[in-house]
């Protein structure tokens, strides 16, 4: 095989900044974070119309350049069979894909983070034997303020906004969340993220820098409101 | 837009002690601490009449000295109009500015220091149930001795003495905890630090080592506080 | 003593992959992650029939090549005599050795890791109460996809699937672990771990990255197990 | 004052494991712990008759071989005069120092370590309601074995033996708890440490490398005392 062949241009640049460096970069970050323990977790970075995808199965801390994905979104017409531009040898595409692809394609997302936090989990843990087991709410929380209003919306959460994320049901293949998924996008078409109970959560932003600083802000809520529980604090508070 | 114009000078030096060096450098330990989580909290130095200031909505752990805003403390009379020395190109001014400010001018603080630790977030969390909602309080453990008697005054807090540090009400904009700040330190003369409800903390020092290690001491108190919470154990103790 | 009679050799290779650099390689991620504090825990890698081994009493953040044990896996006939190709002045082999030997023998492991992860003792201590004391159970969580589903099997654990690692009593000389430690591995023949009461866990695997990875997957898992507890939320449910 | 006068030369050397080169190395590594906190804790190393010391009141993880003082301990004759062979200018010695000097006069130490972990403290506050107040307990915990048997003797601890802690009273300054810890030093006389109630631990051994891995494997084991008790977990067992 060489190397025109293969695209091995696509992953090779000098930047750090170039989506190639960046995603072996965060994830190491994030591997530090609990967020990609044992391989779990990913993360996808889109360039115009080029998306650079994590591997599937790899130490998530030593990944390379090199074992970096490449499709074309545009090409991405049939959802069954997914066509790329480059393909690391001896590697698997991540189950991920068609979860980030809905991310770049309903929201013009520019990056898109899976975490299997244990927060996250925990979260959706606690959720369950309540009414509404589906959607996680706080508010009256300063964090809050991490997130943007929403899709093609200007502007910041405000502090006394409450933040909600809807939770979809786990499935045993990880790409047959993609329906449920884009379901909960279209029933909150302003979250950045969806929780998958029992998993973890996908989170996404404009840009790689929103996407990763909207993640590390529910990260924290996240187990803020674990914490909130074993205190007995509720996550929902009626300040004027 | 020439260098000069800009300022850039200001904030380009070879020595690691110079506030545009020291303030990156601070905000990636605070990052590994969870303290400046997703683009929240932030730090400030003061040389003499210089204010040096990390900018709204960066990564933390990433930032850069040419990132800093430099302004001069003397010449901001009109608290509505603030102008900068040094005005990053394409950054915004931390909301927190006029807090750090009013470290500066009233207690003549050398740094100030803003996290958004859980563990403060926390304390005021506990502290909303109970009888005095607005002071935290706790004595009788030897890291209280990391503190300072307080304003002007010479030699640290003892053992047996009770740390007392105000709590305010959080507001939907930053800058308009300006008010309550100034009110809880002209109650709390001798406090080095304010809590802000549901938000996190701002600590002071002389210098940057007394700002930063009383900052360390404070949080290191609330997450004992907070475990104390949860083991059952009381905050404050009749301990001769 | 020469260099060839002591074989230094054998530990001495400019490749990182080399089992004699990836064992304080490992162990110093391992020391961040609190498995192998205070001299505890060890790791071992089999490269066909040589089997590179961590040495006992040793700082395991601070470990060098010129640490690492080596011994012939067909050559250790009598498991009361161990003969070792290397053995590094001044050190002593580890009480683990017999038990590695048991994953590398009984299930072809290319890798087998001993952490004393304080999550592993903790779900030990919680199972003395329960009625099956020597199982720990744990189901519908998406993590367990990180394990394989057993000895000589294709394929990975599914998300529905229920993950049973057998928990052994232990004995006050780690070697004497190695019987029951072998009864278990019969019982449970599909097992990549088995948990020690009160002391840790060893997890094994075909390849360094599927024991590493593994062991961050199961540690991840008693640490949500953990959590679970303090939260009332039970280990096994019945999701569909 | 020249460099002869104040004998510089006694904390230059380039090997790393020369006391003033590992006091600064290990003190980054136990803030990274959590164990020195905002300036409190410390460390010293005995070097036959010499010893070096970490000096008060600075930021451990920044701590450099020009700020270690160092003392001749035959020369330490009267307690209330201290008299030091090199005294970094503008810093001050620790007010351990006393009881540095009592873990080596009385037990021949070579390195203690005091670290104000919060696993230390809550494990003293924890002990302040029980019968016992001043001892910890805890056995049948394989961690246990990172223990010597005790002053003078061969070996270490057993998995079935019961480790001791004394806890001994805080005292507004530091150096008053000298007597005490020399009382529970005659009435335990196989301690490796002792506590000090909502203070921390002072942690020794004959060597830098016992004393280290001493102090993590107590602090492991404080940990686990904390966790168990949230679990309602008894630290002592009946286990034959």
């Amino acid at each position: 095989m060489t190397e025109s062949n293969n695209n091995d241009h696509l992953v090779k640049s000098d930047d750090s900044q170039h989506p190639a460096n960046l995603i072996p970069e965060l994830c190491k970050k994030f591997w530090t974070l609990g967020w990609v323990t044992g391989t779990g977790g990913g993360a996808s970075i889109r360039d115009d119309d080029l998306v650079y995808l994590a591997p599937s199965g790899v130490q998530k801390e030593l990944m390379k350049p090199e074992d970096i994905y490449v499709l074309e979104l545009s090409k991405q017409l049939d959802p069954k069979q997914r066509i790329y531009l480059r393909s690391p040898p001896s590697l698997k595409p991540s189950q991920c894909t068609p979860l980030f692809i809905a991310a770049f394609t309903k929201r013009g997302a520019g990056c898109c983070i899976h975490t299997h936090s244990q927060w996250a989990v925990l979260v959706t843990l606690l959720l369950e034997s309540q009414s509404n087991k589906n959607l996680f709410e706080i508010n009256n929380i300063e964090q809050i303020k991490g997130f943007g209003k929403g899709y093609q919306k200007q502007g910041a959460l405000g502090y006394h906004d409450t933040l909600r994320i809807p939770v979809i049901e786990n499935t045993p293949h990880e790409e047959d969340l993609t329906e449920s998924l884009e379901v909960a996008m279209d029933k909150y078409p302003d979250t950045y993220a969806v929780l998958v109970r029992r998993h973890g959560v996908y989170v996404w932003g404009e840009t790689v820098h929103k996407a990763k600083t909207q993640c590390e802000s529910l990260d924290y809520l996240f187990q803020l409101a674990v914490e909130m529980k074993k205190l007995g604090l509720p996550w929902l508070s009626d300040i004027a």
